[in-house]
């Protein structure tokens, strides 16, 4: 028995504008349209003996997830989430995650921990090297997959080995010492991705980084489970106990000092698209070495790549550049210096620029919103709201609203009045209003709401009720 | 007395995504801000001796250009418009200046003719050479202005001179040729600006091309001649007259095969401004050699150009490219390859995409319209209504309006109603009900609209009152 454990958290700041903190790197699209954490999910939910997998990712992006996911149509699985208040790094998500698997499955069953924003072409590949890992791991022991290394990488940390056997691990080298890794034939990439059984990790930390693993099993007795109809069970940790857990990765806590460690070759076309230049090369490319996902067109480019959201993207005479186009921010890069959008994104936050960390398209349980326009004293947005979605039931003290609907029937509730609102049907909320919208159609209903007042932040709200639990 | 004549045509593909056929290159922004028509405007209406500019340019831009004067913040001018239902390249409307002119002000007043959309970085050198130009065109000669070259530029026609004369007009010259002109000394670039008296003008046409000076003439005087109250003068040729002008540039025309003509050697900063690469040569470089109008954050780039006209542009590891970003469209394009971007815009065309010719916003009479969203049966305008601007009395057949207004006051007709909104309050324009918005304040007026209904295309509109002439 394989438990697949998906950790999902991290920004990616190198993958900015595409990735914010309200939007970040596993949400991002691959060649198949798909997002980097939908295409791990599908590798792993896959996998033979598969019938549970177990996501360990921020709280905030729960739902989000829950989306993804439902992209999957392979044969059922039930999904249980762990939902982190807050990130503590890879050693406390290992901890969670051993300790879960342990308490629902026993300490037998095989972990096997993916990070959700990693690349990996050869599926095949993959698979078999899971299964020589799953072995070694019903055999006890603690099994780390190390890449073949195709050049002298210097964004990757390494793993010194022999034979089967992790002898060290070594941080990001420079270009001189990664090229000496790559001669000695003795290193390879450290991909973060592990095999083990609960039982044994377990008893790794107890001996290794006790106080992490306590406190990470409390922060599940003493958290928040629930389940849902669809039969995915979420467990908020306990925001006090979980916050208390060392911050510490789990190569520093336990891989660099475990004694049976093991080592599977993998060359299964790994990446971790750290940067955009290394997410390019997950993409097909024309005769030019181009590629790109939207709407684009080219004149004597070469070796380019485009993710272009929202408009038409023209490249001319370039080369080697990567064009990343978003509502409210483009970026272009020399895919060489793709590492150094980590230093743009930084500026951007040092300066305080809104386009670092919001994303003007924001996802909902209910849906999703996106910021059309704003000025003095007014917004405009759209919304839109899935079948069966529902707002809560809210007021606010600084802004009115006013709603048009342009798709589909809106159920609404204004102050004492309940409308059943359709296509070019309007209502407006006055300030201070109980209201609410819902779509209690089949199909996707979408409302423009133009909101005046002399505040318009997100935060003016009051919940009185929410079917999420967000009030 | 000098009278110029600012001749604006022409969309500037090679300036896409910033110019198109609703938004030509003329309107595109200096450094100053300001742009290339009214950088113009400026440079001829404070020269000595000016009391009256003349502008020929299209119907449908006089608008936008009275607008752009109205920035000119210098002595009194008086402004005469000539505007051309359709475009009938430079001998007709060299035809046509000469024959207004020396009708409103007689044969010995001076022209100086200037395309619209030049950058001229040397004023006082200007000024000099106009002066010295005026004084021969009044000795009856006509006179060109030849810029001494600065390299062997490919994208510019060259005048062959013998002391002050012109000896021959020759076409863009390839690489090769172009050194051997730069070498020879004997060749001046040809700015297309010209100085001659009207009188003279006339005479040389009548004699090389009777036709299009006639036509001309007889499009004047059967065209529609209005007197503002701001002074202005506006005729509008007669379109099926001048429909009939031959089509031929003023080179050709005349220029190649007239005796007595004159060329004064102008080293002014003078640039056609053809390209982003030439574009943003007028721009100031910082310590990288980079230059930006709009929101723009860099790391590592140097030698780039950035146009942003909403949103943040940030570069990494990029050299020597411009990026122009525009609410439908983002190129960028390598600076010695920005000739190539006509064929990106040629291809854009074939392809019938949207972005090669129409522009999310436009301006009209009254101020000006954004699209901020479209999607199946709807479609979200922000309007802009300045001070005493007034839309055309209105109804649609087959989409519905809701207006919000957001800033300032609207006097609205809404069927047999009239309303006065402030910000915050709204109305329904039913499909069918006779409508309009007008703006009494002394603010700007901005309302949100959103358009449902089967077809919302801007020729769904009915006018049936409009202060501006267009019902």
């Amino acid at each position: 028995m394989i438990v697949p454990v998906i950790v999902s958290g991290g920004v990616g700041s190198r993958l900015w504008p595409a990735s914010r903190q309200s939007h970040p790197k596993p949400f991002l699209p691959l060649e198949n349209g798909r997002s980097l954490l939908l295409n791990t999910y599908e590798r792993a939910a896959s996998l033979e003996s598969v019938a549970d997998v177990v996501t360990i990712t921020a709280r905030d992006s729960s739902f989000k997830t829950v989306d993804e996911y439902e992209h999957y149509d392979g044969g059922p699985v039930r999904n249980h989430y762990l939902l982190e208040p807050q990130g503590r790094d890879t050693a406390a998500a290992t901890a969670v995650a051993a300790a879960y698997v342990a308490g629902a499955f026993g300490d037998d069953a095989i972990i096997l921990l993916l990070p959700a924003d990693h690349v990996i072409l050869d599926r095949e590949g993959f698979r078999a090297a899971v299964a020589k890992a799953a072995q070694r791991a019903s055999e006890g022991r603690i099994v780390t997959f190390g890449i073949e290394p195709t050049g002298p990488e210097t964004g990757y940390g390494y793993i010194e080995v022999d034979g089967e056997n992790a002898v060290r691990f070594v941080e990001k080298p420079d270009v001189a010492t990664a090229q000496s890794y790559l001669e000695s034939g003795r290193f390879l990439w450290n991909s973060g991705m592990f095999c083990f059984a609960a039982g044994s990790m377990i008893t790794a930390m107890q001996d290794l980084c006790p106080e992490i693993l306590e406190k990470s099993r409390l922060a599940i007795e003493k958290g928040d489970r629930e389940e849902f109809d669809d039969g995915r069970i979420e467990t908020t940790l306990d925001g006090e106990t979980f916050a208390g857990v060392p911050k510490i990765s789990v190569d520093y806590a336990v891989m660099e000092k475990v004694k049976n460690l093991s080592v599977i070759r993998a060359d299964i076309g790994w990446s971790d698209v750290g940067t955009w230049s290394s997410l390019s090369e997950s993409f097909a490319r024309d005769a030019d070495g181009n590629s790109a996902i939207g709407d684009v067109a080219m004149v004597g480019a070469h070796n380019c790549f485009v993710h272009s959201e929202n408009r038409l993207v023209g490249l001319v005479g370039v080369d080697d550049i990567a064009v990343v186009d978003t509502r409210d921010a483009t970026l272009v890069v020399k895919k060489d210096k793709a590492q150094d959008v980590k230093a743009l994104f930084e500026q951007l936050r040092d300066a305080g620029h809104e386009a670092h960390a919001s994303f003007p398209k924001g996802r909902r349980p209910w849906g999703s919103y996106t910021i059309l326009d704003e000025g003095p004293g007014y917004k405009v947005k759209r919304i839109e709201v899935r079948p069966g979605g529902c707002l809560s039931l809210q007021s606010h003290k600084h802004r009115s609203e006013h709603w048009t609907v342009v798709q589909g029937v809106a159920h609404i509730v204004n102050g004492d009045a309940n409308l059943v609102l359709e296509a070019n049907e309007s209502t407006y909320i006055e300030r201070g209003n109980i209201h609410r919208m819902e779509n209690r159609g089949k199909e996707p209903m979408t409302l423009i709401e133009v909101q005046t007042g002399g505040y318009l932040g997100e935060d003016d709200i009051v919940r009185y009720e929410d079917i999420y639990g967000r009030s």
